[in-house]
């Protein structure tokens, strides 16, 4: 079960360049998506109304899209416009297309009604797009349900445990206290971890030995978006260092998920070696998640009784579960809404 | 759903060796060959009745096939003739036979009721062997519906567009007239296509760089066979190049097929590189239908609602469906029929 | 379909090492193994009870294992003793215990109500841990249901056949008469193979080209051990030999099976050479049983209709399956029994 009236991210920009055909799955639902001469990004069913076949081994002609099968052709509205060898088209021949918004290097899609398809819904990244920050963009393909990397996102009090070495630090992270507040469309969750160490990839980035207040405030908002403001001071005085992070978790099926995401930061900025080293560090983080979140979707599945057992840290991801199910429940929002 | 009653290509003739078990699925059915020392193929089940081994990993003796994992001896008309340890034999220890035809290179079995096992109903294909004729046998293993490769071949709108650089070439022949005439047991489809430039695998042999009437007239019969009749006549006058071609394809399970086929010339009999490029231009060619055909079924299995959508070029492989469904309807037809 | 209140073969005893995490999958429940300071061997259901994750992806600390993803800690009796973040520990966050008893370098575990853990019901294997034999103890894991295993080891009469060049030789031996009797859990075999040849392993390790006399004794007791006598004696007088085998099947889940072996020799002592092409010779013949088992499963998988059909050399494995399926039927025994 998946929401429809909802932005989903669909790729990054760089991934959809001019000229080629980029296939996606979002929702179990296939697309083909191309970026056309005015450099604004189409998105199609990726599945040929004739036999099935995929568009995406088709052919980019202009700004549509022949499917190399049987040949029919399809406008970037999915309007299909040639039918080789028959006059008349028929007009079951078109394929769906989905609304995009190109925004701060994140291309979103609306799965939903296009009518209600609003761009004023799409959350703020505008780090992702400013010469104030650094990151370096990444993805990484999960085999497991979506929410089960939402609940890891929800709870950060397993850092000093699974992310011992990377992200995490002292076991006395998992004790500071996080403030959770619900907002319409998610959780907004703020942690300080005063007096503590700095976390191994800060330790690393400025070699403080020294403790520090540690900071995590972030919103994650449905249908799986993390942005985050984090940072760290050193206890001693001097400058501290912040980070902007976006990440976004999108379904590909009931049992695969598209992982977007980043690490900005606004200091060194002339420094590619930063950038490449925090990147390097998150990624063996998330890579820590991917091998933990596998194993935890495995154990899962060869139980179906097995029932998770809630305890208070998990009140950030009970929230966020209990919204999802409520909006999956009210069905699509009218386009009037 | 399979047919029962019906001669399947089996195998290649080389495939089956003396002295040696071969073991191929037909119809959810798997089957143990071998070649007597007559000369003639045997196919018996290739399941132990005892504990289910595959009789293909047991020990040809003879004209009889030994189970190594018991011991159990079969005959070529599938009775026991030896269970070491028991000096009765049980009359249900015994596998099923099945009728084996050898005819041009080919292997036919029959899958029904053995009575009914008619060989006058095996299709001609007589060039298969025949002095006049050259071609290289071949074999492709797909993972995908017989039927679905069955609409590939009964529908060749698709060669400009899935085999441009191969068997297609102008777009033209896809808006070419194809005569598709109803058979008691399949169609007859002949398409001319008149002073168009040559199939890129006819101009790659030829050097051809004028237009040419080509023509493709083929049978394509249940259970699954291909014979065609097919070349290109230059417009300038001077010989034009022809084929025959037999193709088969023989279901292995619901989701899995057998495709036998050859490409066969009647001109430059003593030059085995015009042999050896023809063969390999097929092949290529029908790499890309094997790509597009495991594209289509994923598509299709991913959405078991979607219904194709019938176009006027589709009246061959509808009407091949039609027919095909009316003999599953009737059921075996009765050995004295 | 498993038995529960039984003693089944977890692991050698080499496997569960100091200072390490052990998972294996026992009746389709993952567990945790480690070996406490005081040397005994505690066993756990391997998932976190708060959000399913492994346990044995945790670090062993002391006597218990906390879980890296959250954080949990669990003393080797299953309960838990610390929730970081939480001053309070739920009385449900707790993991299910196993009784494990070490024997003879196999660990044998309960998978059922612990109360009624008789360690007096397991099995002797005295000759796995004395200095009267030697042995070199091995494993393998299986694709396949117990019983196949079972099946298999419990009519020696595929000797000849499938084991031809390794464990078998002449067709004879499967016209030999096994004496069968039953036993409260399970069947004892003995077989007598008068003058015939040697098995080829036997016929490796003693040069003998002369006639033996051959027996195989062995008890096939539930859950699926092996435990046998079996030697030879050259007609011509001179010394015999002898082995001892203990084997174990321990169903992982309904398709997959752990098989624990060892061929134990009480002569050349001191020779380790013998010891090694003893297992080596063991471990072809086993690979051979492997294949063949597969394939079988494959076969039997393809039709669930396919009845097996009884032969009078199947009177062993008959009776083998008439108990597991009576003692499936009764339930687990009560602890008081």
């Amino acid at each position: 079960m998946f929401l429809t009236n909802t932005w989903y991210v669909a790729a990054w920009s760089h991934e959809v360049a001019q000229g080629a055909l980029f296939a996606r799955t979002i929702t179990d639902i296939p697309l083909v998506l191309w970026r056309g001469a005015d450099g604004a990004v189409r998105a199609l069913q990726d599945r040929c109304p004739h036999r099935g076949a995929p568009l995406s081994r088709g052919r980019l002609e202009g700004d549509a899209v022949r499917c190399m099968y049987h040949g029919l052709k399809f406008e970037r509205d999915g309007a299909c416009s040639q039918v080789p060898g028959n006059a008349r088209i028929p007009p079951a021949a078109c394929v769906r297309a989905f609304p995009v918004v190109e925004r701060n290097k994140w291309l979103w899609i609306w799965m939903g009604e296009p009518a209600a398809a609003d761009p004023a819904l799409i959350p703020d990244t505008f780090w992702l797009d400013s010469p104030a920050w650094r990151y370096r963009p990444d993805y990484i393909h999960y085999g497991v349900n979506h929410l089960l990397i939402a609940d890891n996102l929800l709870d950060f009090s397993h850092l000093p445990f699974l992310h011992e070495t990377t992200l995490g630090g002292s076991a006395g992270y998992a004790d500071s206290r996080a403030e959770v507040k619900r907002l319409a469309d998610g959780v907004r969750v703020e942690r300080w971890f005063r007096d503590g160490p700095p976390a191994p990839f800060v330790r690393k980035l400025t070699g403080w030995n020294e403790n520090v207040d540690r900071w995590n405030f972030y919103d994650f908002v449905l249908p799986g978006v993390l942005l985050m403001d984090s940072g760290s001071t050193p206890l001693g005085g001097g400058p501290g260092v912040q980070f902007r992070s976006a990440q976004a978790v999108t379904p590909e099926s009931e049992t695969s998920s598209h992982y977007f995401f980043s690490q900005a930061h606004d200091f060194a900025l002339d420094d590619p070696a930063v950038t490449a080293r925090l990147h390097a560090d998150i990624v063996a983080a998330f890579k820590e998640d991917w091998d933990m979140i596998h194993a935890q979707q495995a154990s899962l599945a060869r139980d179906p009784h097995f029932k998770m057992m809630p305890l208070p840290v998990d009140n950030a991801l009970g929230h966020y579960r209990w919204l999802f199910n409520q909006k999956l429940k009210a069905g699509p929002t009218p386009a009037a809404a």
